[in-house]
């Protein structure tokens, strides 16, 4: 049987603005793994007669009715008693539960006080299935009723991600049967609407697999998704379109499944035993940041500066005042310096200079927002690109750090360079 | 009258994971803004029976319909389509919104070629408010029928955002009556049940003004809401609250409607004249990234180091090999002797070192994730927290470089800081 699932999130800080419902993401992301259908996604505040008929609605029209959120210790918290009631279960004390509960206050929050509350969130569906929370204090838990599957997660998010992957994720791969597959494919350097239109023939043919793009922060990512009774035979599925799409798009795809740019650049780092060194102006330590989100990155990235101010750039980097005086800080020029300065100062195989314009305002000398020059610097070879960046401050930033990584890449998978 | 909203997202990404919902809580927070109240969030794929579906459901219980996203020039995108059909409204081309994606393709995207597909944009419900849009291609709208308003705003979060600000808002501000004002009450320090804990008394017996906690990334923001018939009315009932508040939360309270730490932070440096320079190690540039976020950082942040690697500490900072060999590259020393060392190098009058582990392993001294020092130096005065730091890589680096704000905020606002 093929089940669809709702997810209902129930939180009023929600529906005013103050949180993005990030948990609803990270159970459609599980169930899509899962071969789950998930047709609709709701909202709800902390209020227990419209929590009652976002259940109503799931119920006739889904088979899983996953909630988020509502599992705290607060008065505001109405998930349990209300998916209790209608359901018609009743809420039992679970004396093993409260004992985890206290021992994780004095184990994990020593300073803090558990207070009377916190034990209200031992009280439990008859006959659920527990879900322990490994993060916080609150239970989530699963039963069956009118031939439906209720999940109960927490909603913050560190915890509702952490149960996924150690209760729900075991409970609902019982309940499925075909397998979904599927391969990322990651595009740097082309728009979405490009994108589609160079693979319009092909996608319009396809039915499983199917091809979806997805665009963000200026990167365009291809989903292959395919649906079968195996792995191997998805696969089998999967491999010719993969090598039509990489005939199509060619070096614009930077990876297939290798995640974000910057852990496509760790890992070929890596690869190739490089290291990395990086000098930033208008990314303000963005791009060092992207790097080392991802672990082990210190293994070749050695670090770099970060220089806000012009007189930075000569003190830590020793680019030539007069340099900087006569070309600008803003140019190509400085830019190549910052990258020869930063692979000198840190012994590096590779170096790296960003400096710009990220806005909202235009700089002294007039130059607008989005004017950023991008420079790398190796032993052998030095070059500066001026990617023709726009939007608004995030969006530039975000986009000279990208251009950065995809020169780095570039080098390393010996895919020219456009300058 | 007092209009309730719903907002529904198109997009079968978002029911796949690949996206997260940001669009919801952008249009949130403006109705809550304008004192709309909004009940219910729907996400629904790009399917036009079950678009259908939720636009019949949403039309039984709201008297605002804001959709976002399905407005693009792909054939998967069906709101315009759908909306007209259930409210009855025919599609019209308009010329006028035609030349303009032809003209935006013209002068923002000379580089990408214009589809036909775009020009499907351009047909819009008979009688509707045309909303333009500013940052892409597809044009949103406004109408009103069988008693409803429906609004049509695009996906992409910058364009929705856009025209949520210079279209949607004045749109939606003729339709309310009663104002909504809110006070954002900014904390660091404490948790969110804790300082519920010490709210209660006060929260239980508020009903307008009313205060509700959010946690996000280890802080804890209170939003103080009335609604009142003027913005004065609105202030004098938030008064009295204010200021109790103050009294029980004390110092933990960072900033009243300042935005977050790092905004406080570069406000107060403003405010004294004082320069701030960085030194990071575990946090890799992500405390340089949240100064630079600022537009006008440049103003009092000069820079900063990232030693991601120990030679880079020497050779960047000038912090003696020995002491590293001795105390450990992880110590309350190192960091000390960073913060000295950039805030010399790059004459600034406060520097900050941090340095740590962030995890997911234990370094090679066996040190656990979590193990952080913050190290704060100026000319008078030098001090090293050793905050106790819990969770995955993310949520440390987080905190770390939140604990690196927080000493700043409070040198600059003679607060204690907890040794």
């Amino acid at each position: 049987m093929a089940y669809t699932a709702e997810i209902i999130a129930v939180g009023t800080e929600i529906l005013l603005g103050g949180t993005v419902n990030t948990d609803a993401q990270d159970v459609s992301r599980l169930l899509s793994e899962l071969g789950i259908d998930v047709y609709f996604h709701t909202v709800v505040g902390d209020n227990p007669g419209r929590f009652k008929q976002a259940i109503d609605i799931a119920k006739s029209r889904a088979d899983i009715i996953i909630t988020t959120g509502g599992l705290g210790p607060t008065f505001d918290d109405v998930t349990k008693q209300t998916l209790a009631k209608a359901f018609g279960k009743k809420l039992i004390f679970n004396e093993e539960v409260a004992d985890k509960i206290s021992e994780f206050f004095a184990k994990r929050l020593p300073s803090i006080k558990m207070t009377s509350n916190n034990l209200r969130q031992a009280e439990l569906p008859e006959g659920c299935v527990i879900f322990g929370n490994g993060v916080g204090t609150a239970p989530g838990c699963a039963f069956e009723a009118d031939g439906k599957h209720i999940l109960m997660l927490p909603g913050p998010p560190r915890e509702c991600r952490a149960m996924l992957q150690s209760c729900a994720a075991p409970y609902l791969r019982k309940l499925s049967e075909s397998e979904i597959h599927s391969h990322n494919i990651h595009i740097f350097g082309l728009g979405e609407s490009a994108v589609e239109e160079k693979l319009r023939g092909l996608m319009e043919n396809l039915h499983n697999p199917t091809l979806a793009p997805y665009a963000k922060d200026g990167e365009v990512m291809l989903r292959l998704t395919a649906k079968a009774p195996s792995k191997e035979r998805a696969e089998e599925m999967m491999r010719p379109v993969l090598e039509n799409v990489r005939e199509i798009l060619g070096d614009i795809i930077y990876g297939v499944d290798t995640g974000t740019l910057e852990n496509t650049v760790i890992g070929l780092l890596k690869k190739n035993r490089l290291s990395l060194a990086t000098a930033e102006s208008c990314t303000g330590g963005l791009l060092s940041k992207r790097l080392t989100d991802i672990p082990g990155a210190s293994e070749v990235y050695l670090g770099g500066v970060i220089t806000y101010s012009e007189a930075t750039k000569s003190e830590l980097l020793g680019v030539a005042p007069e340099l900087i005086k006569n070309k600008g800080a803003v140019s190509g020029e400085v830019a190549l310096a910052m990258a020869h300065g930063v692979r000198a100062r840190l012994s590096s195989d590779i170096g790296i200079g960003i400096t710009g314009i990220a806005g909202p305002g235009s700089d002294r000398s007039g130059l607008a927002p989005g004017s950023v020059y991008v420079a790398l610097s190796t032993k052998d070879t030095s070059l500066c690109i001026k990617p023709g960046l726009f939007g608004d401050r995030d969006r530039i930033r975000i986009s000279a750090a990208s251009n950065a990584l995809d020169i780095i890449r570039r080098l390393l998978q010996n895919s020219d360079i456009p300058l």
